[in-house]
């Protein structure tokens, strides 16, 4: 099982890493790329014409402000293709948000929250686990674990 | 293959039908429902619990103004949520897109455009066929009628 | 009189303690807890069951971003709830709060301005000053002391 | 037990009618107002002078644009004041929302939903059942009915 | 001539000093205040009483959030109100800006921009100088300042 | 007592006409004008050239979308220019009221509500009627007739 | 001298139908096309190689919603690209507006105002008019009538 | 070939900086100037009588705020006029941008992204690059060296 993470500039590496971090923990094999939709369209294509042979089963896009990425390689592919908006220095996230979750009829983008990089890897291990079901597994315990620390935390609060 | 189609509320229906339509033009055997997070939490409850025994593999969640329907929906089950925000009468729908999109760390919901009925029917279609190779083919041939449309009309203006 | 204060999120406690100090400096008896809508779900329906044996009259909601805590709990209670929407690190608040108050027809919530602590500790006092009289002296003396606050400050400062 | 229903133009009383039906319907007596923060502040000053006498118990203003009617009245009883805001020709009732919720630390309004009218009402009666045990069976009964429907709905869907 | 500066916190004191500043550098007298639309409406309408009497012929409120202080103390007075949006902690501003801004029919504000502080100082100016002359030079010579000032920096940039 | 109409656009002349049916109730003499920032820019400098001479003592300046027509008249004059934003085909008002009152230090534009036409004829009596003591007392009446006819509506309300 | 006008969707063409006139009243030979970034990728694709060898100097692209088009066109040519962004169903066309105007460094696209045809028209004459110095002469000859035109209703209006 | 970058603000340089560094790599003649549209109106208009003489055949407008730098520049020239919107210390730029962006039909200003002062510095280089093609070529290859700087960067990456 296999997924691509692509970020459109080296500045979103610091917020891509958790993403990736989150599909390793899953064992989740990870090709991290930085592969700009306006700048290098033609690393793009490529990448596209790679997935079907690299059996790359989801991909995750990152991008901020006039966030094409995801779009751009939704087109290009049918595999289901993850937006991740990333905020930048103006405009609060906005801009990249609606630039990836408002797509045209036909090609669709799923869309996580602004910088919500721990949740598009998360979306991807769903997706990857209708087919591998040990995922379906590690993923309860995933919300198993996030429960019982939330419901530690909430003891510790209430004997403070 | 099945999916799950849950509306919030019956005056969603008209959007909805088309995430339906496009569901079984696939071939995707389709549930849907009318369940509020909010009025009917025991319906929703039931339904959870009913995921894996009836086979579902994707969950469609469609609601309105604090449209809360996917994440809850989402936070009961490890199935992916695709979350369809609704336009309502006011706001233009962002609050519709904000609460479905903005969810915390932990429990994504897959959210497509507002009013974006077709393209949850894709997205789920497109996850489903991580599993059902014929459901990959058939969005091949989906993508180049919409292609061919379009090239259609491209070529029809320029003869005008 | 008992209120509960529920949290979605540890990092929400900085501002929540603000509400809960209200409540005590009003003599108020308080439940502070940590429970998220979407990672402890079955935490949240236990919550909800103890209301009335519990005697809480009035729960208090602090969650940030996709903000589904307080319209979840109004939806299992007749209890008044209101919601306190919480600042998160993009889009200033206002995906909180639109999620917290544009709730469907049928489960209101009493929502508070963004981040605004101390309000929720207030409103909480007011709604049961209701049922105890004793409350509507504190609070009129409350307000007594604020207003007299202002006036010293006005003061001082025309003496400037 | 008591309700007053206030609203700062007679524009807004196509809304603010679904809010005193609420409260009828609920036993609840109501007094319904035509009052101006601006227009009429001296009425305003009456009104709020009379609440006690009245045995008023909570108030919900209704007010459109640079809403000020709800946290003038706030201002000036200790009595819970629901904030209804409404929506004008202008801005998608954004403006009268952020006025009627984003109030000073020591004066909270308790708001709901733009234009959301009948859970102004069912919000004070929720408030009100605190003190009147009665309410408390009706609502239970109200939301048993507006669950029932749904499900009746749901069902309807279903088969067809 | 004289004109009156009411901020609704004394955390508005440093941007409203240099409205302050502003009106001093013209000569024009000034009344500085602290008075809270909602927890000194006392305060608020001894102030108002006062006007005529003190000779006060402008006034300029500051305020943030639900910011209602001009709107309330425009509708108590004929005499021009000028509202200055203070930016606090949350919104960016919007919240001030509209609260103040989008008045109901037959109550305006003069509204200027988000802690646009000296523009609310020489607005004031301007209103005044209709009534006294030696404004409108001194306002030439103020624009002739800050033209040559501009106009030098123009220069000093061409020679770099 | 003069006052200066001017529209961006013929447009707008439905709206404009309000601000001056304001202005001839309270008998001031109006220019009314259509005068575009951008598309005759040479009859806006002659207008500002004629201000004197003529006798005018308050300008209103009402334009859509990017709104400059307020602030380049406000540059030009140190008579008081009061902005009308007008709500076009898009964005709702918030790009013509954020052109129109966002005005830098120096230049300040006394902004209405969008739409807000009677308010902009309104604000300019109130600031006239420091020279003119005439309109004061019309002011008075007018606030009078206002309240009254709300007294009214509020009585023949509590009657029904 | 040569333009091309792309629309992503037939459903644009009322809008473009204006750009279009605007050329074509210019002299400018125009091509027009109906190419979807993410629907007919290809067809996009050998457009842009077929820029210079048409002679195309400027491209003008209008697209709604997550509004790539113009950004795509934009990183496959070094040709000006000019962004019109089109208003669609929800959002009131600021989607629009931040995916076309928000573009990364490196990759500019010239946008004009939502739904603003006739000026992506006039823009792309503006900057062709920089190699054909007629279209300088029937720019100002365009702006004089314009110009001429306003003038003229301003007068009508004075002499009503 | 020339182009004038106009800024409305010393406090703009910094950003301005980056737009005269890329007009200067290319070897286009950049004159740099401080010009307001509000407060050196006359600086405004001599600097417009000045195009034609001094060859200036693009112009860049950078301005925050109600920035109507950009649309009073493009009002007095047929020469294509690049708005750059500056964010300013509140409303994260938005304000700065519609003001730049919603031109009436007649006057359009061609819109680059909120601070994006490269990307206005190279929309001047393809605008002049219709004449010059000495332009096209540096063009292209600013474009490779960018491209190959992110494929770089994207081999490092996959080589971690």
């Amino acid at each position: 099982m296999k997924a691509a993470v692509i970020m459109g500039s080296k500045s979103d590496s610091p917020i891509v890493e958790k993403t990736v971090s989150i599909l390793q923990e899953f064992g989740v094999d990870v090709e991290v790329r930085i592969i700009s939709a306006h700048r290098t369209p033609m690393l793009l294509g490529k990448f596209l014409e790679s997935i079907d042979e690299k059996g790359i089963e989801v991909v995750i896009a990152a991008a901020g402000k006039a966030a094409h990425l995801a779009g751009v390689l939704a087109s290009g592919t049918t595999v289901p293709v993850i937006g991740l908006p990333i905020k930048s220095g103006t405009m609060d996230g906005i801009d990249s948000l609606l630039s990836t979750v408002q797509m045209p009829t036909g090609i669709p983008v799923a869309t996580v929250a602004i910088d919500g990089a721990e949740n598009a890897g998360l979306l991807a291990v769903q997706i990857l686990s209708l087919k591998y079901e040990i995922l379906r597994d590690k993923m309860k315990k995933y919300r198993d674990r996030m429960r019982e620390e939330l419901e530690r935390q909430d003891k510790e609060f209430q004997s403070l």
